[in-house]
């Protein structure tokens, strides 16, 4: 496939295996679909669907989840730790290749006004395709949760994007939306001061006066004896893995300590690697279609 | 696939793009078969053609090539400037992910056995297929070329692996063998002093003392007035990218030279870059199935 647009929508069932199946078989039977991964919290009382395809695969992908999750998750009856708004409670479109953010937002618009004319769920746009600023931050609108949003959606401040100002009787509401890919990244020092770790995270950290795409803290590894630099890459396109642990080495060892390694926490995309190894490496005129398993992609329907 | 092994023979044809196309099209036409590449040369008057699969794959794809080769070029009206032996000329198997060059071995050596018997060609395995050093070396293999082969082969070191000790009528013999994928990589140096560039290539290449699996010769670049180390990486597993880039910088750097960039021509497996960011950013615990896009091709079947 030339274009690749990630989804991984959240659902408000992690405990009934035959259920969270049917639902994630619904997914992989929507035409031009791949499903990656299905992942259950019993805990959080929730999973997370991971699945690939072009825009129109993964449009039919996500109408598709509805039609298998309207008439098998109640939220009425759901509990869990994890706050939750809706049935399907948020779904992503992430851009991997051969997309843009921007081509994931009108996305999200499309499949947005598409689920709440089918099935009368109300739809917050958020993230980069929240309308307003308020709507940007997906903890901001799952605020109240499925429980508190009869009430919170009489504010005009919440009327949804799309569909009834009442949230849906079993399945309340959904956030849709288009962001980057994020990555989970730590970086290991040489030592246990923790606090080193944690002055480190405020000069990387977008917030404090770091990098514009860069979430980070200081963590101890007590089992190691050594401290973590924990890190959200919110988009390794414009902050990139290698500039941010030439940060962390830099302001490191201005304290005396060494970066004894880093790792990726779940998944990456191979761009985030091939851009690390085409900054150390130099490489002139470096393209990912030099790369035989991107070939081996393309070619792909 | 889980599985991918290239494959990337050459035929004696590189002018008539109808039958370069039938060809083509009878390897693209064995089951699991991807064809990625066709390249023809019309001074050379050869084509190179690359496709992938797995073992069983790779082998269906050979024989096909055979099947559709052998009614279509007579090597007894074939002239070009690259040096040639037969219809097929070379059937060279690399391993890029889920299988070892043993198993490539495996396949060259089942393949060629399979190739004489069926068409009556004779087979001289080459590389880490090769059963003697002599035969390692495919120039080596080559010598005499279609019209030579008749009396080379009279000498008993010349006896085929497989089929008979004369060369096939029309389309002489094959050389098939196993080896590891090979990375053209170049380092440009700040510098128009040629020396600079053939000492540092004499540093780092195997046959006067670097890396095992390197091969390098140090070239102008004239339109840039600067000069560049050219190198063969012919195992980046074993020898790898960043290693030698490190070298090269570093014997740049004895002689006042900066390094300005390096690139790599036509194709890389992502592996080799995984390495390098692997290297760079330090990371523990890395393995490419942590790349999406290797969970995308292993989905495949």
């Amino acid at each position: 496939m030339r274009t690749i647009i990630e989804c991984v929508p959240n659902v408000s069932e992690g405990r009934d295996a035959a259920r969270i199946r049917e639902i994630s078989d619904a997914v992989r039977g929507a035409p031009g679909v791949r499903l990656l991964d299905v992942s259950s919290d019993t805990s959080h009382n929730r999973s997370v669907i991971t699945f690939v395809g072009d825009a129109a695969a993964v449009r039919g992908g996500v109408l598709a989840l509805f039609e298998a999750t309207l008439p098998r998750i109640d939220l009425r009856k759901h509990s869990g730790e994890h706050p939750r708004m809706g049935a399907v409670d948020v779904v992503p479109f992430i851009p991997l290749r051969g997309a843009s953010v921007e081509e994931c937002v009108a996305l999200s618009r499309e499949v947005g006004a598409e689920v709440a004319g089918r099935y009368g769920v109300p739809v917050y746009l958020y993230e980069d395709s929240a309308a307003s600023e308020n709507r940007r931050n997906l903890a901001e609108i799952r605020k109240g949760q499925f429980e508190g949003f009869a009430a919170k959606m009489q504010d005009p401040a919440w009327k949804p994007d799309f569909g009834p100002a009442q949230p849906h009787s079993s399945a309340g509401v959904v956030a849709i939306g288009a962001r980057a890919f994020l990555i989970a990244y730590n970086v290991n020092l040489g030592t246990s001061d923790l606090a080193i770790a944690e002055r480190i995270a405020r000069a990387i950290r977008h917030v404090s006066g770091g990098f514009r795409y860069c979430k980070a803290m200081g963590v101890a590894l007590a089992d190691r004896g050594i401290v973590q630099v924990s890190i959200n890459m919110t988009n390794f396109r414009k902050t990139p893995l290698h500039r941010v642990f030439e940060c962390v080495r830099s302001e490191a060892e201005r304290h005396g300590v060494a970066v004894v390694g880093s790792e990726i926490v779940g998944m990456t995309p191979a761009d985030a690697l091939y851009a690390a190894a085409e900054h150390y490496l130099r490489l002139e005129r470096f393209t990912p279609e030099m790369v035989i398993e991107t070939k081996l992609l393309e070619g792909e329907e």
